[in-house]
C-alpha cells in the first residue's frame, strides 16, 4: 500500500496514537485516515457420498493440479455458511446439505482463516467448475495424500478419518504456521485442546 | 475507495472479467490491480469465574456505556485464540484460559464474522482497560439484558445459560442480520442446525 484509498495522498507506515501497531496511514492532514488490513476469512467444504470424500484437481495456480476441497474467500454480504456452499456449487458444481462447522484454521503466515464445513453430497452430481480440472469421489485408502494442495486440507481430511473411526464428528481449531525460510520451511500445527466439558 | 493504493490512480467499479462481482478496480492500464473487499474476524471470549460471567462496560463509542463482552478486530499474524485473548487483555486487563470456541455469528449487514470462545478466570484478577468504563462479574440473575451493546453479545450469553442448564457446552454457529429500516428495522437470527452425527 502506497497511496491513500480515499484521498489519493502517500501512505505511511507508522503507530497511531493510542495504538501499538503500525498501520498504513494517509500523511494528508486533512485526510490521515488509517488502513486497517486484518486476516480474511477462506470458507469451503468437505463432502461426504456415502463412504467417499469429494476432492477437486485445480485448474489455477497457486498448486495447479493438486487436489483439495473446495474453498475459497468469503465475500461481503455473505454468512460462512453461504460461502462455503458458494465456493462448493462454483469448484465442484455441487449442492450440498452443510451438516456442521469441522475445521477452524489459522494461517498466521498469509492472515487467512481457514473455515471448513461437514456437508454431504445427496446425489452424486457434480463436474469440474472453471477452477478445477477434474472433481472425484475418493474412498478413505485412494486419498493422495501426497498429492494435496495445501496442508490445511490435510489436517482437515486427517481430523476427518479420526473422528469416523471414533464414531463421532467435533469441531476442531488450531492454528497451520510455516516455520522457517527457503529448503527449511516447515508446517508447524497447534490444536486447541479443549478444556472442562 | 476512490484511488489505487497501489498507483494512486482512480477506481472504477465494475465486474472484472471471469468474476461475477463488482470490485473495485485500477483505472490505469499498466496498473489495473483488483481491490477484493471481505469480511472482518471479531474475535472475543465469553468469561466464567465460578458462577459467574464477566462483562465490560464500554468506553467508546459505538454503545458508549452499555455492556458487551471482551472482543475485537483479529490482526494480521495472530490466531483467532491470540485475538480473543489479546482483546481480553486490553478491555478487561485479565489472563483466561481458553476452554472452547463457542459461538460464530455472520453479521452480512456490516461484513463481520464474530467468533467467541468460551474462557475460565481462575483467579478475579481485572480491571477496566482503556476502552471499558467498568468491569464486572455477573450472576446469570444480573446480566443487564438490557444494557447489552449487541445483539451478537446477547445472543451468546443466551447459548451459553442455555447450554449450561443442560450441563453440555456446544459450539453454535449461525447469522444475524439486520432487515428493514429506521424504526421498522430489526434482527434475524438464523442458527445452523446440526445435521446428522
Amino acid at each position: 500500500m502506497k497511496y491513500c484509498s480515499h484521498c489519493g495522498s502517500t501512505v505511511t507506515v507508522t503507530i497511531p496514537e493510542g495504538d501499538n501497531r503500525p498501520r498504513h496511514v494517509c500523511s494528508s492532514v486533512s485526510c490521515g485516515i488509517i488502513h486497517y488490513q486484518n486476516p480474511n476469512i477462506v470458507a469451503g467444504c468437505l463432502i461426504e457420498h456415502g463412504d467417499r470424500l469429494l476432492l477437486c484437481r485445480r485448474a489455477i495456480e497457486p498448486r495447479y493440479g493438486l487436489w483439495t476441497l473446495p474453498a475459497g474467500f468469503l465475500e461481503n454480504g455473505e454468512s460462512v455458511e453461504e460461502g462455503a456452499r458458494r465456493e462448493t456449487r462454483e469448484e465442484a458444481c455441487a449442492e450440498v446439505e452443510i451438516l456442521q462447522l469441522f475445521t477452524i484454521f489459522s494461517l498466521t503466515h498469509i492472515n487467512q482463516v481457514y473455515m471448513m464445513f461437514r456437508a454431504r453430497l445427496h446425489e452424486p452430481l457434480f463436474s469440474p467448475g472453471e477452477e478445477s480440472l477434474d472433481v472425484r469421489l475418493f474412498d478413505e485408502s485412494e486419498i493422495p495424500w501426497t498429492e494435496l494442495a495445501f496442508p490445511v486440507m490435510n489436517q482437515t481430511l486427517r481430523h476427518y478419518f479420526e473422528d469416523r473411526s471414533k464414531g463421532e464428528f467435533n469441531t476442531h481449531i488450531g492454528a497451520v504456521r510455516a516455520v522457517g525460510e527457503g529448503a527449511g520451511r516447515r508446517i508447524e500445527v497447534e490444536m486447541l485442546q479443549r478444556g472442562d466439558v
